[in-house]
Order: structure tokens, then C-alpha cells, then sequence
């Protein structure tokens, strides 16, 4: 096994905005087919979020900034700003982060006057963009120094730049370990039942030129403890006070073959998946997906028709499972309570 | 949650001889098309063996004793006999069982004399099966005592009917529980990369009237976590003197799980897979399967064609995660070198 070579000079963006379009690589036709789109009104911006063309919390907050930008640049009135923020927000009702950068981006507008809207709602766009960007570098730094000695690395889920700005929270930390030439090699779960891993984190390590194999989930924790890797690491969906980490389904075994194993599990996200209300893993609900998942796989049968099934869509992995939570304002190592309590105030 | 209702009173049989034909239930075309393949002749079955369509080493191994007993009954003649044991030994070359059985049906034959040949044989193929289904059954009664207090059970790959002659190894318990009215539900993993799970157990479950959900794979630790079930029983592929066990991959975080838990983990098998030879699992070498199996499912691409996979077919659960090993000459518990080896005694 030796080091990745030199790496591609540019990856694709899965958003940026240039000459009054948004290009946003179409996410719902990766792997296999790589495109981009060329959004030019808020209307097709909505469609995109949709139909999951534009996909990760991080990433449709973006979008949509820029659509309601597109909006206030076609028409500058209070009338249809509030018709397209309204447009846009429908697209996916739940998702946090598209709710506070459609509200970012109106105060901004409106606080303008209106020659100046388009301008403000732009600028503003651009802002937020940035942040999540900044967010993203300095946590891929925060964990490549705390990853410094770790050559073979685990990881779960998608969390690269296809699920955020700039390049993402756990794939971050890696590609910034590939540029310091500190990696060997990454193992990637197929992580069914979407397959985020095998469409999209394969997807993102071959444009990133990391060497890569792919495995089944339940491959995960034999290899940990065959000695495959020297540490995993994963995202975050959400994170309570104490340090217990909810994560998209199967990052729990993966904590307990990191503990056995005696490898660090490190997880890496934005100070804002620590949610303030919530003191421990044991007041997150976990989410239940539809059975059709489980059932079903790119339009083929996978079991009986009709098989009941269940389909968590998260677990929660205990806080003394995991050896350190990366943030964009550096790390909580252990996580817990304490140190969770010194980021949020620093 | 109710105990399951009354259940089917036959289910089908995945090989049965009757008047001079071998029966069995085409495993290529669950679960989607239930139908049975009636063979005639020691070719018919070498391929119905070859196509998969007769699967499980137990049932291979019956199966082709049955096989060798019909070309006997066309040809009694050494020269024949030897010719069809060949063609039979030669479907699956590394199966152990199935060269164990075609021994016993030869060596019967050839100890008669040429106009018994035939009945030697069909009598050495009977006694064949005869013993698995009384081990099947044994193991349904230890296992079903041990585990009396369970009434939500969580399994993995498929050991029921499909896999061994009677009713198999870990799904045997789980009938026998149903039996006993001491069964609620039955979480059944899809077990990825092949889908025994999805496509075989699910099949079985259904068909034994038995309540089931289907998962993700890696759904099943969280699940456990969060007390879905109240033990897990699994199969195994070969146990260690010190009793470790190597078994289907998955299993492993399957064990993680419930020791984090503390609900039991029960592995039931014959002593035939107890390899004498091994001390440890640390002496287990994990096969590695194709990458296909993990590019693919049913023809369906789930990755960027080409990506680099990595396919380990098993994984290893050390003994002190295992709460019992459940054979058909009773309980190893905790399974350790002093109990195995009593039960090796026995």
C-alpha cells in the first residue's frame, strides 16, 4: 500500500454561483452520470431541492439563499420576495438550515432599499456560503491535527462536498489528511439503506483521488477488529450537551468495534449540530424512515412484497464511545459535558 | 405486540425423496417464486447443486447422498457408481459435507452386494438425513429451554429450513419458541451482501407464520440498544476450541451490541462445525469474496463501476461476547475450551 498520489488541482462544486446563475451538480444522477445544472429563478432552484438534485442540510440552505436572491434580482418587490421565500421554504419543510439562511437572506433584503435588494440578498447569499466554507476548512484542519498518526481511516455515511460547502465535516478531515500526505487508504460503507456511501462517498473520493474500498455495513466492524485501520471517522446529525452523538444508522457498531479495538472514533460537524435543549442521547427520537427503503433498492425487489419492516434512520452512540468531536471551533477531547460547555462559550 | 397466531401446519420441505425422485424447493427462485424441482437422476441433481438451486452445506450434502442412491438405481455397476460419485463430488469441491456423505453412501454400497447396491445406498442417504433432522430438532429443544424467557429475538443470515435438512440450526430455536407460544417477533437483518436475509430467512419466517421485521444490517445494533429484542441467536461456520466463533460477517457487531446491552447472544450449530484443529479464532482465515457481490445486487449497479471493494464473508465474535453455544448434544455456556470440550466428550 503506498501514500495517494498527486490529486486532481479542483474537484466540482456541488453549488457556486457565477454571472447571475447557480450551477449545482445534479446529486440524484451521481454516480453515474455527472452533470450540472444551471439554475436561473427561484423556481428552479425549488424544483432542484425537489427533486433531490441538491441535497444535505448545509448545502439547500446555500441554494436556497441564492434562489431568493435569483427572486429579488427578477423582481425587487416585497411582494415577491415574500411569494419566493415562501416557494422555496415549501421545499423541504423540516430541514433547519434552509428555514435560517430563507430568514437571513429577507432581513437582509428588507432592511434594504429596493434598488439595493438584489444586491443585499446576494451579498448575503455570499455570506452565508462563506461561513459554511470556513466552517468546513477549519474543521477539516481541527481534525487532521488531531488525526495526524492515523494513515488508514473508516468512515460512514456521506459527509464530503457533496453534503456541504466547501468540503464537508468527516471527508473534510480526510481530504485535508490527503493533502498532507498523511493517508494510505479510506474504507467507505455502502451504508444502506440509500446508499449514500456507495453512490456518493465513493463518488467523492475517486474526483479526490483518495485510494478506497468500499464495503458492506456489517463488513465494518470485523475489519476494525482485523486490524484494517487506525481510526474511523463519521458526521453528525445531532449531538447532546453530555456528548452522545446521533448518527445516521450504523455508527453505533462502528463505535463499539473503534472501543474494542482500542482505534479512536472521532466525529466531526458544525457547532450547530450541538443541540442546547437536549442533554442526552436518551431524549433523541429516532427517526423511522419508510419500509420501501429496506424493501426496495434502485426499483428492485429485494424480499417478499409486502415484508414489514423497520428502518431507523439514526442511532445514538454514547459519548464514551467517542474519543473526540471535531468542531469548527476546535475539539471536545473527550466529549462531554464539560468540554461540550467550554466550545459552545468559546 | 401479540404472540403469533396459529402457524401453517407443513411448510415446505427443501428436500424431500419420494418414489424414486429427489424433490426440492428451487432456492434460485425465492422468494419470489415458490416452486419445486423434481430430479430424476444423479445429473439433474449435480446440477440443480451447481445452479444453487439446492443450497446450505448440510443440505447439499443430503441432497447429493440422495443423488448417488439414483444412479445406483439406474447402474449398480462400480464403473457407474464411481462416475457419479465424481460428477457429484465435483459440484461444490470445497463443500466438507458433501464429500462426507458421498463417502458413507459409497462405502454402503460397495459393502453390498451388486443387486443391493441400490438399497444400500438409499438406506445410507435416509440414515443421512435422518441424523440431521434429529440434530436440527435437538438443538430446537436445548435452545428453545435456554432462551425460554425471549420473546423478541433478533437474527441474522439464514439458518432455518433452506439451510439444513429439519428445521436448521438458529431459526430451528426460533420455531420451536413459536411452537411453545414463547415468541412475540422475530427481527430478521437483510445480511448484505447476498440478502440470505431478505430473500431466505424472511421466506422461512413467512412461511413458518412467525412475526417478523426486516432491517438494514447495521440497523441492528441501535435496535438492540434501544431494547427491541431481548436476545440475538445466530448460526455459525465454524467454532474454535476456546469457543470463539467465526460466522457470517455482521455478526460480530451483532455480539458488541447485546454484551453492550447485556442481553444474550446465543450461536447455535451441530458439533460438526467445531473444528478440533483450531484453538482460537485468531486461527481463522476470513475468506474474501468477490467485489461484484458488493458493486451489485440482482444486476443493479450501487456504485461507480469498477470501484475497489473489500468482502469478507465472515468475521469473528470472541467467546466472551458469546452467552451459549446450543448443539445438538446440548449447552456450552459460557463457551469456553472446559465446556467445549466437555461437550466434544459427551
Amino acid at each position: 500500500m503506498t501514500l495517494a498520489g498527486p490529486r486532481p488541482a479542483t474537484v466540482p462544486s456541488a453549488v457556486r454561483f457565477a454571472d447571475g446563475v447557480l450551477y449545482a451538480l445534479d446529486q440524484a444522477a451521481l454516480p453515474w452520470s455527472e452533470r450540472e445544472l444551471a439554475l436561473r429563478d427561484a423556481e428552479q432552484v425549488a424544483i432542484a431541492i425537489e427533486r433531490l438534485q441538491i441535497r444535505g442540510a448545509p448545502l439547500i440552505g446555500v441554494a436556497a439563499a441564492y434562489g431568493l436572491a435569483l427572486a429579488l434580482a427578477a423582481d425587487p418587490g416585497e411582494r415577491a420576495l415574500l411569494a419566493a421565500h415562501e416557494r422555496l421554504r415549501a421545499t423541504r419543510p423540516t430541514a433547519v438550515n434552509l428555514t435560517h439562511a430563507l430568514e437571513r437572506v429577507r432581513a437582509a433584503a428588507l432592511e434594504a432599499a429596493e434598488p439595493r435588494r438584489a444586491a443585499a440578498a446576494l451579498a448575503q447569499a455570499r455570506a452565508i456560503e462563506a461561513e459554511e466554507r470556513a466552517a468546513s476548512a477549519s474543521i477539516a484542519a481541527h481534525g487532521a491535527r488531531l488525526l495526524a498518526g492515523a494513515r488508514r481511516l473508516l468512515t460512514h455515511c456521506n459527509t464530503g462536498f457533496l453534503a456541504a460547502p466547501g468540503r464537508g465535516t468527516a471527508l473534510a478531515v480526510i481530504a485535508e489528511k490527503a493533502d498532507r500526505e498523511q493517508l494510505e487508504l479510506v474504507l467507505a460503507t455502502e451504508t444502506r439503506p440509500l446508499l449514500q456511501g456507495a453512490r456518493l462517498t465513493v463518488y467523492e473520493l475517486s474526483r479526490l483521488g483518495i485510494e478506497h474500498r468500499l464495503i458492506a455495513d456489517s463488513a465494518a466492524a470485523g475489519l476494525i477488529a482485523s486490524g484494517a485501520v487506525d481510526a474511523a471517522i463519521v458526521g453528525c446529525d445531532r449531538v447532546a450537551l453530555n456528548g452522545d452523538v446521533a448518527n445516521k444508522v450504523g455508527t453505533y457498531a462502528i463505535a463499539l468495534a473503534a472501543h474494542a479495538a482500542k482505534i479512536p472514533l472521532v466525529v466531526a460537524g458544525p457547532t450547530s449540530t450541538i443541540d442546547p435543549r437536549i442533554e442526552s442521547g436518551e431524549e433523541i427520537t429516532i427517526e423511522e424512515r419508510g419500509e420501501d427503503e429496506v424493501r426496495r433498492l434502485r426499483g428492485v425487489e429485494l424480499t417478499l412484497p409486502g415484508t414489514p419492516c423497520r428502518n431507523p434512520a439514526f442511532d445514538v452512540t454514547p459519548a464514551a464511545l467517542v474519543s473526540a468531536l471535531v468542531t469548527e471551533r476546535g475539539v471536545a477531547e473527550p466529549p462531554n459535558a464539560a468540554t461540550i460547555s467550554a466550545l459552545l462559550h468559546r
